[in-house]
């Protein structure tokens, strides 16, 4: 009996999830698992605790061994081997060693496309200076953190605010340089509405971070030696010695075009509830792919670890002989910033608008827990729609008490719940950790009142 | 014309909830609140920190007061007022000054019960020597504040081990004595199960006080000076120069027996959604009132301060003419002792049993926020029906991050949510706040691989 063989294509989070599960299902199954670079199975979100000398070893956000794959879970995993074709019809990839070495056809019965992200490089002159870094990856996040140790940077800038850059931010400024921060948007953090932005903005500057928003970087300018001296905008200018590209990533699906598979309205491989792509035996799962939003009902694209995992495993068990769903996002995402906890769940006022909703939206501030114990105020902001009195989103920030907060809101929109639901929520009470009425419930309160006017 | 009367029994949460809310519905009613005791709006929930010394002036717990009612409110507030009799056939109650005085007959059109709870009183000879306190309300915590300030006991007993008895033990600890706790069954906190409240039972040890579970006290034995030097328990005794009484309340409903209103199989004041007893214009609402409880579908008896305000709002607006629904309870419920942080929410497993559930179990131990940030380990079990894969309740416990993410259970609890959706919640993420799999996703996961087995 010769057994089915999975090729996996990408080896970070998604990959190895759907590699590890498909294993879980089936143990006949022949697995393979091919990684573009060094490195697999590292918390990327540990990435700017690395920069800010929070994590001293690389090693400790290394979570898995290729070699700890391939003794106690019987996969096979090719670290340094880039994926160059892929052809449905064939049921073949070929993979050829980044180094150097022979090209390999590989026969495939399933495949699960985990291609993942790449950093989106913006259109702006002198983005390959020496000391201009991205922080996409473990290997480039590397690179930063020995180019801050040798070179130990002065006047740093930072292009891009949303959490990447803004972790960024904060862990750079402990470091001791000076910091700029360019958002060529309004915004701040991923995508929050701009009161809560300006909370966000208020936090950096009050930690020394310069920030210039809606204005776009014009160039990047060296000096002889090819080393970034100066970043330009529309307005102005600073001198910088180190620059980091936090503009966002876009969906990796190179490999998926070549192939002719759908790739949908948000740029990265349509998928449906089972993650499967529109060719027979082709899933796709983490940052190459969709997910369908729970609020807008719409396919959306928001890349996290959080999701990467669970569409990978999804995918692992639909791959190896299962028919499972993912159920779908809600947008949730939390980020700190100094001192502050910012976080967003569902859609933001203006996302609602777009899908269709006539949403409204109402502000609170609340303390976190009890006053007298030192309780300090968090805002809550919640978006609803006022036809229906459904709960469409939710923002907030403060200096304690956000982070999973957030999840109440994040689990009643999953719920469908109205705002009149979420102020009846029987939430935890004690005063060391929130008041007899939690800041959830003042917030839905306001919410109410206002959807009544 | 001559105004409609809202007699309102009852001035700490649930009280003071409904008349503000039915102030707000109708600018119109007289509205009148009768409170036994001296104090109204207090944050009974602070009362340990202030014996703690964590509050310093018990006036900080007070939140309102009578004076600020009256004024700003239009609402009469009589404290030190015993409402002695209720005859809803005349619609009339007979209120006494407490400290002497004439008795008034009040007539009244809608009447709102919230008698709260009065503290259970244990069958143990002795609770009437001097050195024996209960902590039910403010007065009798200021005093036993003023025995403990000047009679600084070297011994201390606390009888009960719900949340009150644990966080008078964490409160009394801090102030140098010798604590011993007595619990008479083997559970601690809020009826947690048993692998849990032996978690509590180590802290406490830790923190060197000496815990007996499944013994009741026998007496409490004095000097001839009539105060209290000793307590004995079936198979022991132990020194004591000052007792407290944490064995619970029970609802007070003398004044609802005497009219004849129904009380429910909980003991407490039957009502329905809309608080509405069973006498016509007599609702009921807080600490002296049931709740539906929306995991068993039964009612329930869970006084907790956020229930009785939520209640005294729904009571207060029906009373004044509206008619909303009060939603129910999951009995969710949080405490910190010491170091250590335990919650519940919705059924325990026997409980759960006990419903008529095909009960099962899972826990599991996952750190609270990244292992290379320094995340401690947190307990997280999980109740859930075999038969339909439903969730039931949750219990945790740890030194971090167990208070909002017990909500989280809460909020799935309250959308009737399957252990399977749970595992599929969008959470935040971010390494200072929780793992890219955070435990109340591992919880699910490994509740769902035992609802299979």
């Amino acid at each position: 009996m010769v057994s089915e063989r999975l090729v996996v294509v990408g080896g970070v989070a998604a990959g190895l999830s759907a590699a590890s599960r498909a294993r879980r299902v089936n143990p006949h199954l022949e697995i393979l698992v091919y990684e573009k670079g060094p490195d697999i199975s590292y918390s990327a979100c540990g990435l700017p605790h690395y920069v800010a000398g929070l994590v001293s070893e690389a090693d400790s956000l290394r979570v898995y061994s290729a070699e700890f794959f391939r003794t106690r879970r019987n996969i096979q995993v090719f670290t340094n081997h880039e994926v160059t074709e892929l052809s449905v019809a064939r049921r073949l990839i070929k993979a050829v060693p980044t180094g150097g070495g022979e090209t390999k056809d590989i026969h495939y019965d399933r495949l699960v496309l985990a291609t993942g992200a790449e950093p989106s490089r913006p259109r702006i002159p002198g983005l390959d200076l020496k000391g201009v870094f991205h922080v996409n990856d473990l290997e480039s996040t590397v690179s930063l953190k020995g180019y801050l140790d040798s070179e130990r940077p002065r006047t740093m800038a930072i292009i891009g605010g949303g959490y990447i850059g803004l972790e960024m931010a904060d862990a750079l400024k402990g470091l001791g340089p000076d910091v700029i921060l360019l958002e060529r948007s309004a915004g701040l953090f991923e995508a929050v509405d701009e009161d809560i932005a300006a909370l966000i903005e208020k936090e950096l500057v009050s930690h020394g971070v310069r920030v210039v928003k809606g204005s776009p970087v014009k160039a990047l300018l060296g000096d002889p030696q090819g080393r970034v001296r100066k970043l330009a905008w529309e307005n102005g200018e600073a001198e910088t010695d180190c620059v980091i590209l936090a503009t966002g990533v876009r969906p990796r699906v190179g490999l998926a075009e070549q192939a002719e598979i759908q790739i949908g309205e948000t740029g990265a491989v349509a998928v449906n509830e089972y993650m499967e792509s529109s060719q027979a035996g082709v899933f796709a799962a983490g940052d190459c792919a969709e997910a369908i939003h729970l609020v807008s009902g719409r396919p959306a694209y928001f890349p996290l670890g959080t999701t990467a995992n669970k569409q990978g495993r999804v995918a692992g068990e639909n791959a190896a002989g299962r028919r499972v769903r993912f159920a779908g996002i809600v947008g949730t995402a939390v980020c700190k910033v100094f001192t502050l906890e910012v976080a967003r769940t569902g859609l933001n006022l203006t996302e609602a608008k777009t899908a269709g909703f006539k949403a409204c939206a109402a502000t609170v501030h609340a303390p976190a827990r009890a006053r007298y114990l030192g309780g300090k105020e968090i805002v809550v902001k919640l978006i609803a729609d006022r036809d229906s009195g459904r709960l469409l989103g939710a923002q907030m920030a403060g200096t304690e008490g956000v982070s999973k907060r957030i999840d109440v809101f994040a689990t009643a929109l999953h719920a469908r719940m109205s705002v009149e639901q979420v102020a009846e929520l029987d939430l935890s009470y004690a005063p060391p950790f929130s008041t007899v009425w939690d800041p959830v419930l003042i917030a839905a309160q306001e919410m109410r009142r206002e959807l009544r006017r």
